[in-house]
């Protein structure tokens, strides 16, 4: 076998500052290191009861059906739309960057009548559009991005959310981006599904997504005139298994687990509160420290993602290789943009344990350098 | 939020001989909990490629399109069906324990014209029984499962892939619990997509799911007349991200990637004949201290799988008493029987890490413990 000639990972440290996944508290990975027990263990399944209590509050909910689908976000985003969605249901999908368009995509493949709300990448999706939209289209499902990873921008729930519950529809709202770095309020807002992962404000390794559904949300599969064209994503079989049935549906990562578990754990002994208020003060050094080196914000300050920050390439610079310089030289991740603005932002995140005063000026120390080179 | 009151866990260690998951080596536990670089930082790239080139050796497969999706096992049989089976395919599945019902539920979901090939848990399918079904059927996709989990059955894929062959019929395979435990030869056997688990004899904790797509399933897909009802699982957007275009499309599990590159490291080191006849040594072991302590096996002796020994629960014991006593008082998990076989069989694990004579050793002498007791 010498001519595989593989040798053992030397796994370089990087200070993860774009769009995810971020910086990781020691105790988690300490977490993420353990040996695994069995997946029906009296023990594992103390501790997934554990982490479904710790996600009904960082998710503000009291959904009983709240738990980590065993997957990244999209498996989370695949979760909720294959319960929900059947063939020739109407959906409206708010589009304002790459993760709007993912839904939209994901309902068309699954047969939907995909209807869309479509603003510029960069701009947020405000309540008169939507207003005007639900009522020429009266859609049966309605899925917005809270927190836009592609572009920066925060599309306002807290007032969008009002006319959806007005209107009936059945509100699929991605949380990837936001949960555990602002406010989210799923029972508040009338949510009635949502994913997350644990990769950005959670803090925890990607490898997870925690999902939740409403009484609502349960009923209307229960209602479905088509099967559920999933197995690993049937929110009936994975009740049987997250549920108090613990009927063996299929192994859950041992140790995504634990890290999670950690991770919840450590959320919920900082305060949601104090955590987000963390996430907005290293925005607002990263913000002061932007202006003084001339950068300028690529989204509006009145709907920008303190944890995720869309920053312009100044003119004339090649952003990939400034990005390779901060990897290469200081050791830090900053994202790129994506699609319509590949080579015109940059993508900073302050998510989790990224989210502190140091993390942000090293990054502009190094990007003072970078940028004088 | 101190009405929480969650303690950092404190896992118990366990002697996992149960049918998953299985003993981690400490290496592999060290790199599940090293700190995450970003999913698309040139490192992991090329840590990608170097779990894309053990995989391929472990599979014993030339298929180009052979990675680890991003979920357990189910995940991976989910990935193979969805791309696949197109509604009205006519698809054989060879069922002889619950892993076998499994595919055929999930080919069912899928809108597939499932018929079976059904013998009772405990027995192998076998050519004639094929044959028979082949000659009959005509079906455009036969799903077998080579290493039944839930019986401890190997069905001989030696001599059912030849008429798998010669009819013509896309051939998929569950290696889920032999690959790395016992021979497989995804090439050698014409097998057109399959998918295996980390938390077997892979050795790896839970979380990701080896694949390969061998040239005429990728054609297939190409051809479907229909969309593919997913999105996290399209192969072609996965060949996108795995394969050299390195597109973005979901955040892969950077620690269970570290892991799992670990593991195979250590598979080829280690040598896959070497590994094999490690398991079937172990398998030796326990089987003479079975039959001193007075057990049986249910399983054929020329069809058992060495990795996955189902036994005979003694007469008169309550099996799940003994098993919590094994796990209480010793630290050890075996497995119980599942549906018709709850209550009958106990399922004894050797694999990856605990295919080794310390841990049969650990695990008889308890076991006379408990059966006295």
């Amino acid at each position: 076998m010498s001519r595989f000639n593989i040798s053992p990972l030397k796994i370089p440290k990087r200070l993860l500052m774009g769009p995810g996944p971020s910086m990781v508290a020691d105790s988690i990975l300490e977490k993420m290191g353990a040996a695994p027990v069995g997946h029906l263990d009296p023990y594992f399944l103390s501790l997934m009861e554990e982490i479904k209590r710790m996600l009904r509050e960082v998710f503000q909910t009291s959904n009983e059906f709240t738990f980590p689908v065993s997957g990244t976000g999209s498996a989370g985003m695949e979760f909720c739309l294959v319960n929900l969605i059947e063939p020739q249901d109407k959906v409206l999908v708010g589009i304002n960057g790459l993760f709007g368009r993912r839904i939209a995509d994901l309902a068309l493949k699954l047969g939907a009548n995909v209807q869309t709300l479509e603003v510029p990448w960069g701009e947020s999706i405000e309540a008169d559009q939507l207003k005007k939209a639900l009522d020429e289209l009266q859609p049966k499902v309605v899925a917005l991005v809270h927190a836009e990873t592609s572009t920066g921008i925060r599309n306002p729930i807290e007032e969008l959310s009002p006319l959806i519950c007005q209107s009936g529809a059945l509100f699929i709202l991605d949380t990837v981006t936001s949960l555990g770095g602002i406010p989210v309020f799923i029972d508040r807002w009338g949510v009635d599904a949502t994913f997350s992962a644990t990769q950005k404000c959670i803090g925890a390794p990607p490898g997870l997504s925690p999902v939740s559904f409403s009484p609502r949300a349960m009923e209307i599969v229960s209602k479905r005139k088509t099967k559920i064209p999933s197995w690993y994503f049937d929110c009936l079989l994975l009740h049987g298994y997250w549920g108090m049935d613990r009927i063996y549906h299929h192994t859950a990562p041992t140790n995504n687990n634990y890290g999670l578990h950690e991770a919840l754990r450590l959320i919920l002994e900082e305060g949601l509160e104090n955590r987000w208020q963390r996430h907005h003060n290293a925005y607002c050094r990263l913000k002061k420290g932007l202006s003084e080196l001339g950068l300028e914000f690529f989204t509006p300050d009145n709907r920008r993602l303190s944890q995720l920050n869309a920053v312009k390439v100044p003119e004339g610079k090649d952003e990939a290789l400034l990005r390779q310089k901060l990897l290469d030289q200081y050791g830090i991740e900053i994202g790129p943009g994506l699609g319509p603005l590949k080579g015109k932002i940059w993508r900073i995140g302050l998510m989790a344990e990224g989210a502190r005063e140091e993390c942000v000026d090293k990054l502009l120390v190094s990007l003072e350098e970078v940028l004088k080179s």
